[in-house]
């Protein structure tokens, strides 16, 4: 059996929720559609947030209503409190990503409240979910590092992630969520949290905001690690780094993957086109890569020669 | 002692070949000057190519004889033949780095000769040299894959590097030209040519084309690779892909080895103010993240406070 990698996509929510402009309805729909046509088994379509925090994505509800469910493939969305789960449950997503982040600055700026109020919405929810067939992931944010706070301490991360598995949900992520994560800090706090969480069940979401994303999967990976968040294109972005990098792009992860020789279920033929579409539903140039290059193996015609 | 990863600057020649401005000699001068400052050991000021096939380099003789040198640099030039090696040595080089292309079909293209001429020119070369205290490196070209061939066999490989050997050379870089190198074979070939040419005569040079830049020298320094070229900024490019990042990013490098404990040498702020001023230089934006989004410990203000 060869080794693989899942790869969730959330181009749709982390990369768009940071786009000034607003991807039309439709369009949303349409590249959900083809990105589950083009293998994936999971992605993060969108995010049931305050319409008036994200405009970017209020129509949350109508792409899931739009969608052309895949067989195979689970439809998440991102919740923050009751009130976005209720909406989720309405439109019926198969996951809710539950997020709060370790740090405690981070949390109140990004959700206006403690990790600990955080945490006790979330065990609302998931009461509320308990029974339904919808499943729970819950994101522990800032895990490698806050840009307000800078770096938070192994115990903390690790005591989030308990209250979580206490919660009984179905899976944990890790997210550096600015891009402050490296590749030893990764192996160690992955060695850390399998044990208890396994591999089946423990995601990788980082951003490549100072360029170690994919140095920062292979350590993961060689810990252990199987299941990434990726955006497309490598869309998203860091609020405090105007022109950074966001998201760890999908194509060019799924490249690294399938050279070194593990599979990933995913069409990257298909992906790069659709990743070559994306500065016309953003209106700029997207920072991936493989798009721009193409694949290794996508060879050239050889010069004309030179004289000596 | 701290583990230590050796960085060798290449942005004034493998960076500034590749670009349509011509950078001032004296813009070049302060810049590898200011380089040296910053701490590095070994720096690629320039390439002794035809000043008709690199414009851009056309300068190499007045920029050497410009430089202040600084004690503990080695001041490094391309040499692609005979011809440059007289020049370089007319020059004061403290070192040379030979290239030639595994690839027969790139080496044509590139050098206008077979892989094996270019091999026998090297061999004058080396003689020419000996005994005048100038260093020697020599390079694999395409060691990683070819853009017009593929794969090129790691015996191939291992070949042309028993024969820089053989010549005498003081250093062996193995070169992922147009970057499409994976970690696992990255590690892989270092792992079969360590044992001869060993860690303080082996470099890598790595390019970031398809996002594994960093990625790849993780895994060559955990296989025990301790050199690595980079380009300051990112520059340098692909000519087969347009829009396509070019050389690891020296500073981005240098962020990565610091987090992780690895100790380099170089005064990391003092780089990202170097890489801010290249847009000047160059007249468009660089790729490297971390002079956009600053280092991990550059912290932000915590934002005031959202109503729940």
């Amino acid at each position: 059996m060869s080794e693989t990698l899942i790869v969730q996509e959330v181009a749709t929510r982390d990369g768009f929720q940071i786009e000034p402009v607003f991807v039309e309805t439709a369009e949303k729909i349409r590249l959900i559609d083809a990105l589950a046509a083009a293998g994936f088994s999971r992605i993060e379509v969108s995010s049931f947030v305050s319409p008036k925090a994200v405009p970017a994505l209020s129509d949350a509800a109508e792409v899931f209503a739009g969608l052309t469910r895949r067989p195979g493939t689970v439809y998440v969305a991102l919740v923050p409190n009751p009130r976005g789960a209720e909406r989720a449950l309405q439109a019926k997503v198969d996951e809710i990503n539950l997020v709060a982040s370790v740090s405690e600055t981070h949390n109140r700026a990004n959700m206006g409240m403690t990790p600990a109020a955080s945490l006790e919405g979330f065990a609302r929810i998931v009461e509320t979910v308990r029974g339904s067939g919808v499943g729970v992931n819950a994101t522990v944010a800032t895990a490698f590092g806050c840009p307000f706070e800078g770096d938070q301490p192994v115990d903390k991360v690790l005591a989030q992630v308990e209250r979580y598995r206490a919660l009984g949900v179905d899976g944990v992520t890790l997210a550096d969520t600015t891009g402050m994560a490296n590749p030893r800090q990764v192996a160690h706090l992955v060695e850390r949290v399998l044990p208890s969480v396994g591999a089946a069940g423990l995601t990788l979401h980082f951003h490549n905001t100072r360029g170690l994303g994919l140095a920062n999967v292979l350590a993961a990976y060689q810990a252990g690690a199987r299941r990434f968040d990726a955006a497309l294109g490598g869309l998203g972005g860091c609020p405090f780094a105007p022109g950074a990098t966001g998201n760890i792009c999908t194509e060019d992860l799924v490249s690294m993957a399938h050279e070194m020789g593990l599979a990933t279920g995913l069409d990257l033929a298909a992906l790069i086109d659709l990743a070559r579409d994306l500065p016309r539903l953003v209106g700029h140039d997207v920072p991936g890569q493989v798009a721009k290059a193409g694949r290794p193996c996508d060879l050239h015609p050889a010069p004309p020669l030179k004289a000596a």
